[in-house]
This record gives structure tokens, C-alpha cells and sequence, in this order.
């Protein structure tokens, strides 16, 4: 008697930045990975912080509504040369997290470079390098941004580690 | 005829932290402040980072809701030394502009030397000096911690400016 098939895992991917924070949704089955979705929330720089807070806020709420995944990966980015840019990156993550944690999904994060290593074989890989594997692994993904690809990334990369990782909630 | 009494304004104070968010709570009526209460939201660092950030929502959207204030402060902290406290700083401080945003209230934020120099004198105050003129200036609180006075000493702040500012929303 044959087994189950595996159940198809929906994934976001999130890569936070309080300008532009990408999104990508794949679905996960077995070892198959499919594309299903990408893009850029945007808050604009002539708000208060405050208000940028919300527009993200309110941009991801409506994702994780209408994408509706089970499953959450936010990269773990370290900015160092820059304290303002740092805390700037803080404020967009900590929106990133708190939106699916509240809606009650399991958030995982990801270091960088093991999204890197992950994708393209290598720690130290740049943006291209990113984007082409992120093509050569989802064929019809078409992303339109590097925020987007990288979020992808992210997305592909906890596909890869979901099983190994001790999920957040 | 005398004119109409000063409306009195509630305002509340937060000093963000991932730890310790302190706050304060005070009633400014024209030129008269009184204090009315102040405390800390904690967050176990026993947990993971989005579940931190859910027990700040949590106990943040609480105070907002009991506490109901017409206005809010929140300290706009600079963390130069270390990128990853700076990082984990952002992430409270979005917390803080978040909740009260989000309940459509008026947020604004103040540089710590502005907040020394405004309940001090001087923007190099210490914690104890900020203490003992928290309690001159309020002489019913009894802040039973820093990040508490420091929140207090934050609407203390925006009491005196709030009219020079133009509010965030």
C-alpha cells in the first residue's frame, strides 16, 4: 500500500527593511518546490516612523491574510557599519515577526549567509548569484526586485531546514 | 467671564527596551502635571525573538487599552557601541510606535538628551539625577524602577513640547 503523499507546506519568506520588505510564498512538497508568489511592501520615506510601522505593518497583515502560510521564515540580517541604518533594520524586522507570530504562525530565522550557503552553495555570494539560483530552483518565479529574490532565498532555505530546526511557536 | 479650564491631556511616556519597556503615565492640565502611574512590560529571554516581541504587544496593547492615553511619547534611544544591542533596541522601539499607532493615536519621539535636558537641566544627567527629579516634578510617584522614572521623565518631556511639535498623526 502506498504511503501519504506529503502534505504541501506553505512558506514565506520575509526579508525586512523599513523601505522595502520582500516577499516570496512557496510551496513546499517532499523534496518538490514550487513558486507561487512574490513581491515588495513598501512604507514611504516622507512618514513619521511611526506611520512607516503601520504601512508595513498593515502591507504584511494583508499578505499573510491573503497568501495564508503555514509556515514563516524572516532572514536574520546584521547590519554593522552603520548604528542608525541597524536600528532602522531592527524597527523593519521586529514588524516581520510580530505579524505572523500574533496570527499564531511558527516563525523561524535565518542567518544570511546560511541562506547564501543554502541557495548558492557559498556564503559569500552576491545578489546575482541570489537572484540566478533563485530562478534555476523556481523556474517560474520572474522576481521583481533583489528584496523579493532574496525573500525567495529565505523561503527556499527554510523548505531545506524546516524538518531540522526547532520551529519558534 | 473666565475662560474654559485647561483640557487635561493623558500622556504616556515609554522608555523601549526587549528586556524592560518601561512607562509612565501623566495628566497634564495647563501648566500642572500629575502622576498617575508607571511600570514595566517584561519580556522572558528565555524565549525566541518573535515571541518577545508578542509578549511586549501584548502587554503594551494592555496598558494602551486600561490606561487610555490621549497622547504618546517614546524615547528615541541611540545605541552606538554594539550593532546587536542596537538591532534588538530597534526591534522594542517598533513595538512602541506600533501599538499606540496603531490604536490611532499621536506619537512622539524625543532624543535622550532632550529628555535629560528638559527634566534636569543638562544633557548629560545620569539615571539618579533623572530619578530625583522625576520625583520633585511628581512628587506622588514612586517609580519602582529606571525604566520606569525614564518613561515618566519621557511624558514629563513631551509635556512641556507638545505644543512646539507637530505630532505624527
Amino acid at each position: 500500500m502506498p504511503g501519504e503523499p506529503p502534505r504541501a507546506i506553505r512558506i514565506l519568506g520575509l526579508d525586512p527593511g523599513l523601505r522595502r520588505t520582500g516577499w516570496g510564498l512557496v510551496v513546499a512538497e517532499g523534496n518538490r518546490l514550487s513558486f507561487v508568489a512574490s513581491g515588495v511592501i513598501l512604507s514611504s520615506d516622507k512618514e513619521a516612523l511611526a506611520t512607516r510601522l503601520c504601512q508595513l505593518h498593515e502591507g504584511l497583515s494583508e499578505r499573510v491574510r491573503s497568501l495564508d502560510p503555514d509556515e514563516v521564515a524572516v532572514e536574520e540580517t546584521f547590519v554593522n557599519k552603520d548604528a542608525q541604518a541597524t536600528l532602522k533594520l531592527g524597527h523593519a524586522r521586529a514588524v516581520a515577526l510580530l505579524v505572523p507570530a500574533l496570527a499564531g504562525l511558527p516563525v523561524a530565522e535565518y542567518a544570511a549567509n546560511l541562506v547564501k550557503k543554502t541557495v548558492v552553495g557559498t556564503g559569500h555570494a552576491d545578489k546575482r548569484q541570489i537572484q540566478a539560483m533563485v530562478r534555476v530552483l523556481l523556474p517560474k518565479a520572474d522576481p521583481a526586485s533583489d528584496d523579493a529574490a532574496d525573500a525567495l532565498a529565505i523561503a527556499i532555505t527554510h523548505a531545506h531546514h524546516r524538518k531540522a530546526r526547532a520551529l519558534l511557536r
